[in-house]
C-alpha cells in the first residue's frame, strides 16, 4: 500500500494558527518531505473573505471561500476554524471522502468528539488533534501511545493559560482580580469577552478531552463539573501564600471509585490550592503544564507555552507529518480507545480536601459546635488556625479583639466532596458563624 | 490487513524491568487487549538460569534459555537484557524473522542504532525504545512525531538520575561528593562500579540517542563530547549557589553553524551551571527532565522519574500497545528519519559560557593583564567579581589581605568553545595566576 506520490493538503481557516501552518507548510516544503518520505503540498486554503488582511502574506491563490471542492481533492483536511459548525460537517465531509483530519478544535471534540472518531474509525481515518490541548505541548499522544500500557490514575492540569496569567499575577505582583483581567486583556491573554476563559468552560473542554483519553471512555464537556477564578480575590491569594500553596485553576480528571464501589472517572475544573512546593506551582504566567499521575510511570509533568499562533502550529504540523508516515507505511487508522467505557462520576464523588476561612463568634464553645457540625458529615480536621479579628499590635499580632469575632481556617482531610459541601453549607447555617470568607479545595497534595 | 489473531510477546530478560513487564503483561491481559484491539500474548521469557530467584514471581513454564527459539515464533520481541552482544544479535533475528522489536537498551542503540534501523527499515518492522531515554517519561515519540513538523533547535536534559542525585545532595544537604556518592550507594541509586554514570558514560548514550532523533541525524555515542561529575567539589556548588547557579550534570544537543558555516550538531554531556530560574533547576533527587527548545513550539519540559523497573515497563508497555495498534491496522514500520544526515562538529565549535574561578596575585596590573589574555582570544567578559583572600570579618566582608591573593571569578559572553579552553590555558599559564579553581560552562540562560 507504499504510496509515493505527493499528498494533498487542505487547510480549513487562517486565522492565529492557520496562517502560521501554511506558511510553515510552505516555507519548510522540502525539509517536510525528506522527514515524512513524501511531499506535502498545501493545495488550498479555505478563508470566509479571500480579501482579508492576515498576519501572515499568504499566496492568492491557495485562497479559496470554497471549503466544500477543497475538502473533496485533499488527503489531509487541516481544520482550524474553531467553532461547532460548520467545522463538524466539513470534518464529517472530509471522513467521508477518505482525507484524514487534523483538528486543534477543542470545543468540537468535547462536544461531539465521540461522533467523529466513530466516523473515523468506520472508515480507517485517522483524526489527530494534538494542537487542541496545552497548544504545542506534546500531550495527547503521550497518553495515547506512551502510557498505553499503564493506568493512568489522575490528571491535574493547567491547561488555560489566561486564567494562569491573571491568577499569577495576582500571586507575584498583588494585582486585584479586576486589575489583572485588565492587564491580561490588554496583553492580549484575555478575549474581549472572557467568559470562556474566566469562567473554566475553555478549560472544561480540555479536561474531557483529557480524560477520555487517560481513561478510555467517552467524556462529553457537559459532565465536566465546572467553576471560574471570578470568585477568587487577592485577600484568597495572600491567605494561600501564607500557607504555602499558590491558587491555580485545574483541569483534573481521576479515576475514582463512588460510594457504591462503582468505579469511574471524576473531571472536573475549579481554583484549588497546590502546595508551593508541587510542580504545577512553578508553572507561571501564560504557561500550560499537564501533571500525570501513572500506577506504574508514577508522577510525569509536560510543560510549555498553551497557547500562540506559531506554538500551537508545532502541533498541527507533527501530527501532518505522523499522518504522511503512515500514508507511506499504508494501513488504516487505529481509532480512539474507549474500551474502559466508565461512567463520569458526579463532582460529590470525588475525593478532596477543603480549606475553609471562616468569621466565627470568639466566644466559649463555638470551637465545640463547628468541630461537631463537621464530625457529623464525616469530615475530620487536620489543621485548625483561630486568628482574633481586630488591630494589628507593633508585633504583628492580631490581639485586640474587634467585637468579639475571629478568624477560623479550618483544613480538612481528605474526604468526598458532597460531604464536605454540606459540611460547609451548614457551618454557614450555624448562628456561631458570621460568614464564610472563602472555600477552596486542595489538590496534588 | 487487518488481523484479529493474538500477538506473540517474546521477552528477553527477566531483570528488574524485564520481571515488572512480564508482571504488566500478565496482570493487564484483557485491558490491555481491549485497548490494542487484540489479544497480547506474553509466549516466553528468556532467560540465562531458570531457576534464578526474581523480584516478580514468574510463571516457570514460561521461562526458557533458548531465546533463538523464542524469537522464531513471536510477533514482538521486547529486548531487556542490556549489554550489547547476545541482544544485537538477537534483535536482528528478531527483524529477520519478520517481527517488530521494542528495546530499552541505550548502550547498543547510541552504538549500533544506524545498523538496527536499516535492518528494520529494509523489512518494515518497527523499532521502538521509549524506554532507553528517561525510563517512563515520553520522549521519543514526542520528539519523533510531536515535534516532526518543528525545528528542535537545543536540547539541554537531565538523563542521568545517578549524578542528579548526587549533585542535589550536594547543593541541598551541603554533603561532599565523596559522601553523597556514598549516600547514594547504600540507597541504590548507584551501582557498585560507578563510573558509568558518574564519568557520563550513560548520559553520552542517551545523549547520542536523542541528537540522532532531534536532528534527523545518525549520532554515534563516541561522538558525544564527554565530561563527568567527579572534579566537582563541594566548594563549586556554594559558589555556584551564590552566584544564583546550581550545578547539573546536562546531555546536550544543539544545532550550531561552525566558524566556516558549516551547519551541525553538538552532542555533548558535561557539568554545567543553569540559573535557578530555570525549569531544569527543579529538578530535584532521581528525577530526570528534559528541556526542548524547538523553533515554532518555544521551550517545552518532560519530567518525571528516571529510572525504576516499574517506571521504565511503563515505557515498555506503551510501545508494545503502539506496535500492536499498528499491526491491528496493517501497514510496515516507518523507520526512523535521518534525512538532515548533519555532521557531528567537535566540542570546540559550541558556543556556549564560561564561569572561571581563579586565584590571582593582588596587585595593580592583573586585571589588565587577565583581560588582555581573554579579549586576545576573542573571549568578552560579562560579569567580574574579585574578593581578596583572608580571615572573614564579623560583617561578613573577606578584608584581611592573605598573602596578597585574591579570588577572582570571571563569567564570560557567549564565545566558541575552543576560544573559551584556549583563554582558561593562557590564564593558567600567566604568572599572575596562582591556580584556576574551577571552570564550568553556563547552559540554558
Amino acid at each position: 500500500m507504499s504510496e509515493t506520490r505527493s499528498l494533498r493538503v487542505a487547510l480549513l481557516g487562517a486565522g492565529t494558527v492557520g496562517a502560521q501552518v501554511a506558511r510553515l507548510l510552505l516555507e519548510h516544503h522540502d525539509e517536510l518531505a525528506a522527514r515524512a518520505g513524501v511531499p506535502i503540498d498545501l493545495v488550498g486554503i479555505a478563508v470566509r473573505d479571500v480579501t482579508a488582511t492576515r498576519s501572515v502574506n499568504l499566496p492568492a491563490e491557495l485562497l479559496t471561500t470554497d471549503a466544500e471542492t477543497l475538502i473533496q481533492g485533499a488527503d489531509i483536511v487541516v481544520e482550524l476554524m474553531g467553532g461547532i459548525e460548520p467545522a463538524k460537517s466539513y470534518i464529517l465531509a472530509a471522513i467521508g471522502s477518505g482525507a484524514d483530519v487534523v483538528t486543534g478544535n477543542k470545543a468540537l471534540l468535547a462536544e461531539h468528539g465521540a461522533e467523529i472518531f466513530a466516523a473515523a474509525a468506520q472508515v480507517g481515518a485517522e483524526v489527530y488533534y494534538e494542537a487542541a490541548v496545552a497548544a504545542a505541548i506534546p500531550i495527547i499522544r503521550p497518553l495515547r501511545d506512551s502510557l498505553a500500557g499503564d493506568h493512568v490514575e489522575r490528571i491535574l492540569a493547567i491547561v488555560n493559560g489566561s486564567t494562569n496569567y491573571i491568577l499569577d499575577r495576582m500571586d507575584r505582583f498583588g494585582d486585584s482580580m479586576e486589575d489583572a483581567q485588565r492587564v491580561a486583556l490588554e496583553l492580549g491573554y484575555l478575549e474581549a469577552d472572557p467568559t470562556l476563559d474566566v469562567e473554566g468552560f475553555d478549560a472544561a473542554q480540555k479536561a474531557a478531552i483529557l480524560a477520555g483519553l487517560a481513561f478510555h471512555t467517552s467524556v462529553p464537556a457537559a459532565a465536566v463539573h465546572r467553576e471560574g477564578i471570578s470568585a477568587i480575590t487577592l485577600a484568597d491569594v495572600e491567605s494561600a501564600r501564607e500557607a504555602g500553596f499558590v491558587i491555580k485553576l485545574l483541569a483534573i480528571a481521576e479515576r475514582i471509585t463512588d460510594e457504591d464501589g462503582l468505579e469511574g472517572v471524576s473531571a472536573r475544573v475549579h481554583p484549588a490550592l497546590v502546595r508551593r512546593d508541587h510542580p504545577l506551582a512553578t508553572v507561571y504566567g501564560g504557561n500550560n503544564a499537564v501533571f500525570v499521575e501513572a500506577e506504574a510511570a508514577g508522577p510525569l509533568m509536560f510543560y510549555g507555552a498553551g497557547a500562540g499562533g506559531v506554538q500551537t502550529a508545532s502541533a498541527v504540523l507533527g501530527d501532518i507529518v505522523s499522518i504522511a508516515r503512515r500514508h507511506i507505511a499504508g494501513g488504516v487508522g487505529v481509532g480512539e480507545s474507549v474500551a474502559a467505557d466508565l461512567a463520569v462520576l458526579p463532582i460529590g464523588a470525588a475525593q478532596t480536601r477543603y480549606r475553609i476561612s471562616l468569621d466565627v463568634e470568639d466566644r466559649p464553645g463555638v470551637l465545640a459546635e463547628l468541630a461537631g457540625i463537621l464530625a457529623d458529615r464525616g469530615v475530620s480536621v487536620e489543621t485548625l488556625r483561630q486568628t482574633a479579628n481586630g488591630a494589628v499590635t507593633a508585633d504583628g499580632l492580631a490581639t485586640e479583639a474587634d467585637g468579639g469575632t475571629a478568624t477560623l481556617v479550618i483544613g480538612t482531610h481528605t474526604a468526598r466532596d458532597a460531604a464536605l459541601a454540606a459540611a460547609v453549607e451548614a457551618l454557614s447555617a450555624s448562628g456561631a458563624v458570621a460568614s464564610v470568607r472563602s472555600v477552596l479545595r486542595i489538590e496534588g497534595a
